[in-house]
């Protein structure tokens, strides 16, 4: 992919709870399978599971090894290539971290959510990335959406993925495929 | 929504396996959640599960079910206004029957798949959904996709869904969502 190295956080937490309380949110088996497969489709260069805690820690990396070695690895290849981007992290601050070591620093944090307050476009984005060497970090919330801190703390927010009316409940898998599509969609 | 009414269906026979059998594939939970919360996103009128297998007709209904009566109605209203979309039929051919009785005949039929031989592109079945009154099945194949004798059927094949790159093996909830948001998105 020409311009701005760009990676994906999935975060488990801090995010709501749908009492808006702010909690660790549990590992889904397909969030992992397909957000690695649209990044890699998209052309992602890294994507990070986030939460910390260990034992869900665990549990995404058994399903990374699952594909990645072995019997799982020869029977679909097409996963293992996906999954090959993903990396297991504690923290936040943990991903950022990582991807500046590899991609340089610092790092521009972009948050999404369903009621964000954007301050930039799709098609505007689209662009920046294309003429930047920034390396962008794609933050999306699992539950009930990303922590106010987290927001607070994001260089640019992406707009609220619509549809022609009110309901805009996508699952973290559909709102980072779409999203993916249209950065880096032909 | 204006224009042209559309159903999804989502194919779980006849499609294809790993080794291009042909096949009924077994039924997913998230793919019922995740491609009705995009259908209501983006305004779709119906979403038939077609499976031939009565225990997995079973086995969507209970999970439709769940959320629709009792606890889990009350627990998550955003997903039992999803699932009100879904209907599960034995074949196709009884989708298209069902779509027909309440929205007007003949159904066209839209294929999508990703090795598909696209007889339109996106912004030009995006505009002639808009300027049509038509009901429009778009059919999604689950397993590793519709076989030949459903894309011969079809009346409109959308172009396959690509990146950057030559991977392009997208989830059906990934393909799903992102080929409704370029329909009917914002």
């Amino acid at each position: 992919m020409n311009g701005a190295p760009l990676a994906i956080a999935l975060i488990h937490y801090p995010v709501y709870d749908r009492n808006h309380r702010t909690v660790v949110s549990a590992i889904t088996n397909l969030d992992l399978h397909d957000i690695a497969r649209a990044s890699r489709t998209f052309g992602v260069d890294r994507y990070y599971i986030v939460t910390p805690a260990v034992e869900q820690q665990r549990l995404a990396e058994k399903i990374i090894g699952h594909w990645q070695v072995g019997y799982g690895a020869t029977y679909n290849p097409k996963r293992k290539a996906a999954l090959e981007l993903v990396t297991v992290k504690e923290t936040l601050a943990d991903a950022v971290h990582d991807f500046e070591s590899e991609f340089g620093d610092p790092v521009k944090l972009v948050a999404t959510g369903a009621g964000a307050a954007a301050t930039t476009t799709f098609s505007g984005f689209r662009d920046e990335l294309r003429s930047s060497v920034t390396p962008h970090l794609l933050l999306f919330g699992t539950g009930w959406g990303l922590a106010d801190e987290i927001m607070a703390a994001a260089d640019v927010i992406l707009p609220p993925l619509k549809g022609p009316g009110a309901y805009n409940h996508l699952s973290v898998r559909s709102a980072a495929a779409i999203i993916l599509d249209r950065l880096f969609g032909e």
